[in-house]
């Protein structure tokens, strides 16, 4: 913003002083889930471009039962056709599980309530949602400067009216809410006292409370704010008898982007209760993301009653039924943010994964909150390749994608390899990319160097009684092979010795004056996943002049023969 | 999350028990903005699937010059050859601006530290930023069960070169910065007890602090523990008589949805300076916010040093470089949030709008927190109308976009019959279908009755000196027209008498025996916008049986014939 701007805001405190030194939420820690209510089908879908028709919002709280909300907000029955039709289905077709209770906003007006209470008819159970506005703010600009007797007025006739007609119904259960809406801009003092005030006229008990809803309708201040007056508000209803009459409920919204934590720092501070959404879907930057907040507390092992162990599913139903987006980095359900792509992450990542599978129950992975298949994703995506990544990332992806577990001292070497090429192309690697770049680098090369054949030496020798048998070659502890070989085109057979085939083309390879290294390490394995090979084998040797050290991969369904082929592999490397 | 999952996860407090129970930071208030750092050229490059090149990085370094940053980390300089090239490419053309330090990100490793510093050669001005990873997890898993004293090491070993080497440098100035990374999940008095070493080892002054960056490289816990973990760092620094030679840094990512709630609340708790990145882009679920942070700040009437009064040029560009997608519920920027669906949040927004209007210096519109204007948005999406839209939303278009400013009472025969086609089409109606379903139902409507033509009744009387002299027909103090009239395909001409072309078209509606109504209301105005008509009357009539009211709109170059238009349309409507 220019400076000039500046001067039509103000702080919050210097409109609101809100005083907790005494507060007690910093102390505490959640210890279990709140009661939750969605407001998807009023709130979120209030705020679309495209309403969802009957059809969609059928389907939508079909998904809300699905994952388990017992409480949920259909909407404003008397407000639009499309409202009043939907819930009717839902009464008429008897679609509200047993164990599900709708609730229906209605402002304090008359004939709204009158007509609510309508649309309730033959609804086993219910929350009837009482609210006004009560801010300064909206006193003032909506209400053409009302008093605050007058707002509460409007309040306390709602609620008496509500009271009245709930007397009235016979054939279902009617619950109260009560929100003085834009709470979170109302002087603290006031908003209290509205809601005692319907509180009293409700005559709340402990067996049959209340519900209190006290929403930051717009969030104005840091989320500390936003628990302090909760907290207030709690022990003023304890103060008042009130406090286990009441369910203390929030209704976050996003404006200054922390209503995640302006809820989760109210439900330290003694709320009961929260609403809000799928994917934080709302008003403007939105209601409170229930999927957030539900997967933050089983991140800390809390139990939350709603099922989210297949969230990419959730996620597609509910971009195809709002039309809206969910952010590659949105916190559980983002694309991205299981991917690592920085070499650092992934070396760590690629570590702990290796700890998890063979260790603890603990998820105890660097960088990964939690195991993304708790919430119905796969590995694929933890580690993703390019410029910015490195041997760990890579040598994640070759095991994971391709089943080559290569061996810890070639990492750096393929890394390298691998990332230059991202590097080069400027962008992410595929899976098929980074196969390729390591195959061509790395398996089965064959200039100048390659192997057309190779057998076991034979011999004929007299046994004990002098009958000629088929032995293998052998001199002391070495047996022999025979190798057909082509080098820079010149073809060659060539036997050597040794206590394993490698061993033995490397003493041909001498012998052809071909030999100016030294094989320093070699690692074969099962490839498991049902790739064409079978055997993946690599080895590294080091050339004598100057020490260079290279790796090469053989792949073949004979371990034998992929062992020669990484030999012959890293030589080609060696010599290219 | 299936409930046998959690059992993978523990509360964070079992792993890390922080207490602070005198913490301090819950009674303050942010009073000033911090030092910002954009990490985009490095944490949030690192994160792109496609990362940026090198024309990218020099466009995105000046977008960040141009918003004001002083303090850019443009990567690491020895990890990949496009990390290289770019930095090189800002020193040798000279495009860094002479108040404009550059940090250079470097893992305490030898070899690394010393490549950083050969990237260095020639840079005014520059932020060593040096770390390694501290945390239990990061000592098990990537540094195979480290001890504290070797992982401390690390850290002492590379601060110790890192001052070694700065003080070789004779052609730039070296600032020093630190982080514990994985601060969030290191015991805290172990994270301290390092930083302090690494203080003591650079031997900073008030005149020349260094920096000490506490990472939440991984949100494991709610903002409010972030908070307190800085604030302890911040008073063991006082007590150790650093605290005035040391900036605190604070680098918070976004895994539980409260990275920017951390970074406020530890701002709070004493931190001096801030890292993020544009938008949140980085690893996983991104990086701290900068925009949403300044501007949160700005709208408490805080000035930041940075100017996002052009937010929408900012994420276009933003969005072109990364590739990267900004959210509609993006705060601030995201394209939804400032526009209301709602009817109610509409009026209340409508209001606002028009007591800013006239009134007062002081921001003040409900559901607004910022006038979109101060960061160069527009009204235009302010308010937007569906099927959930009411009157007040409507009569804001109709008025903003088509200069029509309807009487008040006007307003709810408009919007029933506008949301009632939006409901009807399931969607968002666009300004053109607004105004084309006013038009339809309100204006210069035909049938049964038009006006086909009208003229004022002028007689010739002699006057004083008895010569005759051409008058208006005048009956007391009624003027009289005459009206070309049809009826159902009857025409016929009749006259007239009223105290205005209105009063006097009613007196001879009545004449033809088609008066059954009063004229209950009229209202005129000039169109300022450049419309094609110049004036829009409004005339409401109430029929004389039933009580049934009905508004009417004409629209015409003639102020008289609009509202004669006006009264034929509601004379039309209320006989449809």
């Amino acid at each position: 913003m220019k400076p000039a701007s500046l001067r039509k805001y103000r702080p919050f405190h210097e409109k609101f002083d809100i005083r907790l030194p005494d507060r007690q939420w910093p102390d505490r820690h959640i210890e279990r889930a709140p009661i939750w209510c969605s407001v998807d089908l009023r709130d979120g879908n209030q705020a679309l471009a495209i309403p969802m028709n009957v059809e969609e919002k059928l389907e939508y709280f079909q998904l809300l039962c699905d994952i388990g909300f017992k409480q949920i907000e259909i909407g404003f029955p008397s407000a639009s056709d499309t409202e009043f039709r939907f819930f009717r289905r839902l009464v008429d077709e008897k679609l509200i599980p047993a164990d599900v209770t709708v609730q229906c906003l209605v402002q304090a007006r008359e004939h709204l309530i009158q007509r609510t209470f309508e649309a309730l008819e033959g609804v086993p159970r219910s929350i009837v949602h009482l609210y006004n506005s009560t801010s300064p703010l909206q006193r003032k600009v909506t209400f053409g400067n009302a008093s605050k007797e007058k707002i509460k007025a409007i309040a306390v006739d709602g609620a008496k009216l509500v009271r009245k007609l709930a007397d009235q119904v016979t054939d279902g259960e009617i619950l109260f809410q009560y929100s003085p809406e834009s709470f979170s801009d109302t002087e603290l003092d006031y908003a209290y006292d509205i809601c005692k005030s319907v509180t009293e006229i409700w005559g709340p008990t402990k067996e049959s409370p209340i519900i209190l809803n006290l929403p930051a309708t717009v969030e104005w201040a840091t989320p500390n704010i936003h628990a302090d007056m909760i907290e207030w508000c709690c022990r003023q209803l304890k103060k008042d008898g009130l406090r286990d009459k009441v369910q203390v409920s929030l209704h976050t919204h996003n404006d200054r982007g922390t209503g995640t934590a302006a809820t989760e720092l109210a439900i330290l501070a003694g709320a009961d209760r929260v609403e809000g959404t799928l994917f934080g879907n709302g008003e403007r930057t939105g209601n409170l993301d229930l999927v957030n907040v539900a997967l933050n507390l089983n991140s800390h092992g809390i139990a939350t009653g709603l099922d989210f162990s297949n969230l990419d599913e959730i996620r597609m139903t509910y971009q195809r039924l709002t039309r809206m987006a969910v952010h590659e980095r949105h916190p559980y359900a983002g694309e991205l943010v299981f991917t690592a792509f920085s070499g650092s992450h992934q070396d760590a990542i690629k570590k702990g994964m290796d700890l998890i599978d063979s260790d603890s129950v603990e998820w105890a992975v660097p960088y990964l909150t939690i195991d993304p298949q708790d919430i119905g994703r796969n590995y694929e995506a933890i580690i993703r390749i390019n410029s910015q990544s490195g041997k760990g990332g890579v040598a994640y992806v070759l095991d994971r994608e391709h089943g080559l577990d290569l061996p810890k001292s070639m990492h750096p070497e393929v890394g390298g390899i691998v990332s230059r090429q991202a590097d080069e192309l400027g962008r992410e690697l595929t899976i098929e990319e980074i196969r390729e770049s390591f195959f061509n680098e790395f398996v089965n090369r064959n200039a100048p160097l390659s192997l057309l054949d190779h057998d076991e030496c034979h011999v004929e020798n007299a046994n004990a009684e002098g009958i000629l048998v088929h032995q293998r070659a052998k001199r002391g502890n070495e047996y022999g092979w025979t190798f057909s070989l082509s080098h820079a085109g010149e073809k060659s057979v060539v036997e050597g010795y040794g206590n394993g085939p490698i061993n033995a083309l490397a003493h041909a390879l001498e012998k052809r004056g071909l030999k100016d290294f030294k094989v320093t390490d070699y690692r074969s394995h099962a490839i498991t996943d049902g790739s064409a090979a079978d055997a993946a084998a690599y080895v590294q040797i080091v050339r004598e002049g100057d020490n260079r050290s290279v790796w090469g991969c053989g792949l073949d369904p004979s371990i034998e023969l992929a062992g020669l082929k990484a030999l012959v592999s890293a030589y080609n490397r060696l010599h290219h």
